[in-house]
């Protein structure tokens, strides 16, 4: 299909022009890169009017039945939504996944008319590179999809990155395990709005309580300068049990956020990280594709750990060319 | 002097050699830098023995007070001490210290036998850069020093920076200013293996026991497999009170990590961190130099900012040598 053409059926949110759109930003082939640029700048003046959320928990935590869940329940208090998601692809070992596909796993969402979803592969979230999921979220935004949902796995660095490329963050633990500790300690209530304790039923109600408190008490001690502390929330994704007092908070701070103008300032800001990120990785790309520069650096590195030399030494050798002495 | 005198005098530890060395790291002349590689290159065989200490803390929470009380109780118990201390120059306001000079702040230390004090007026610590006090660092151990203090104004990112150079971090606090619930908050108990409440006397002394507390009881929440928190201590530097205990466990935590092996692998691993940073910065100072590339990163810049384009086309675009259109 034309650029133009692909352009005109994302704008009427044709799935498989969306997803011909999707394949053509995630390519590396030089030849579909301007074909994409060529696309984005079609689409960019239709783009940012969504909500866009990332949903972060460790393998296992339940992120694909809160997401079932979350999604139903937006759906249908709220029927001008459109609803994409972003997934992990479970079918992926390395991603700790179940073998069942995320249409299965997502049954109900997969099958509604106002939802999209789209798994990949090949990366800890939605796309190829983070850089490709930022492009993504702007066809699915010019295809209408006013709530985006990129799912992440948490192993710590993911979050970050999807941190940088959302208007709020939902953090998804088990009761009990330790990991809302690990979290705290590891800054994540600095990334997220929202933490959402799973798991809440059974005999596992008492325990989501008990860490809901600690979670609490401890943001009390963090609390400064009257900074906004993330909400904290107990749900079972697989009863059901919190998931509409959920969706009603998310949907008020969304439009909340929005309104101060908090969203607008965010993104400029994202924008400037994601272009100097770019540039930056640009340059050593560039810098390490030449030569043997790659093979000098560890070499120089090597040199460097021996004490052979300092590390601005060991630049300044080479930026000048040299190899270290055999 | 000549590069090879220079080093002999630095290894017989010579004043005025040591600070002229100093100076030569400090420059950014081009002839100055080769004198300096010389140097580093002389005495990187006879540095790396010593106990790095990082001391950190807001303007006014009394770092020189508390580093004349801890280094002349440090030179009383342990007479093999050699304590150099690289300091922040109290004279340039912007430094927020006071307006008598450290050899006068630190009247004790300054006119022991066994202590050398060096300040910089050009930034936050020691000397010029980052870099160049790293490279100060391994003069002053060739010098035989074998405590090294690092004063460093807290300001949250030099912390960061400090604590990749050094083998424990001392972060200074006031009692109950909140300061203390902010550095948590920052991550900075992941960065620090010491904190000190300051001030804990007079009318303060309760309030300095109360945060002592406070801070205890939020690691307690923070704790997770069993990695170490910082120690949290309570000293009065003005009455000396809390001092000896604190060098005790300096001197101690000093040579179970240098025994461990945790001190020769924390230090590689600086190494590595300083090397990808040198070239990094390296390859931006270079690209940033070229022709009009800065003022092009600002347009491109510019143009993402208003929506025109994604920050993978702007890079793209820069680097193509594009001028946005006008």
């Amino acid at each position: 299909m034309e650029v133009q053409a692909l352009f005109s059926a994302i704008r009427r949110r044709e799935r498989h022009a969306l997803a011909q759109g999707i394949t053509l930003v995630e390519s590396t082939r030089s030849e579909d890169r301007i074909k994409a640029d060529q696309l984005l700048s079609l689409v960019l003046p239709y783009a940012g009017n969504s909500f866009r959320l990332g949903i972060s928990g460790i393998p296992g935590v339940g992120k694909s039945t809160l997401i079932e869940a979350l999604g139903g329940e937006l759906l249908r208090s709220n029927p001008q939504l459109q609803l994409a998601c972003l997934t992990v692809d479970p079918s992926s070992p390395r991603n700790g996944g179940s073998i069942l596909g995320d249409k299965i796993r997502m049954e109900e969402l997969s099958r509604h008319p106002q939802a999209y979803i789209r798994s990949s592969p090949s990366g800890g979230y939605g796309g190829g590179t983070a850089a490709t999921t930022q492009e993504t979220l702007l066809l699915l935004e010019a295809a209408g999809f006013n709530l985006c949902v990129i799912e992440t796995v948490g192993v710590g660095q993911s979050e970050i990155e999807v941190s940088t490329m959302v208007d709020a963050l939902l953090l998804l633990l088990m009761p009990h395990t330790g990991d809302e500790i690990q979290s705290i300690k590891k800054g994540l209530q600095e990334l997220a709005q929202f933490i959402v304790i799973n798991k809440a039923d059974g005999e596992l109600r008492e325990a989501a309580q008990l860490t809901q408190q600690r979670m609490l008490s401890a943001f009390k001690l963090l609390a400064f300068n009257g900074e906004p502390l993330p909400e904290v929330h107990l749900c079972s994704a697989q009863q059901g049990s919190g998931i509409e007092n959920l969706g009603r908070n998310l949907i008020q701070f969304s439009k909340s956020q929005r309104q101060s103008g908090a969203t607008a300032k965010l993104r400029v800001k994202q924008m400037q990280q994601w272009f100097a990120r770019e540039v930056s990785n640009a340059l050593s790309k560039r810098f390490f594709g030449e030569g043997d520069n790659q093979q000098r650096y560890l070499q120089w590195e090597a040199e460097l750990v021996a004490g052979k030399l300092t590390a601005g030494a060991a630049a300044r050798f080479l930026f000048a060319g040299h190899l270290p002495p055999a």
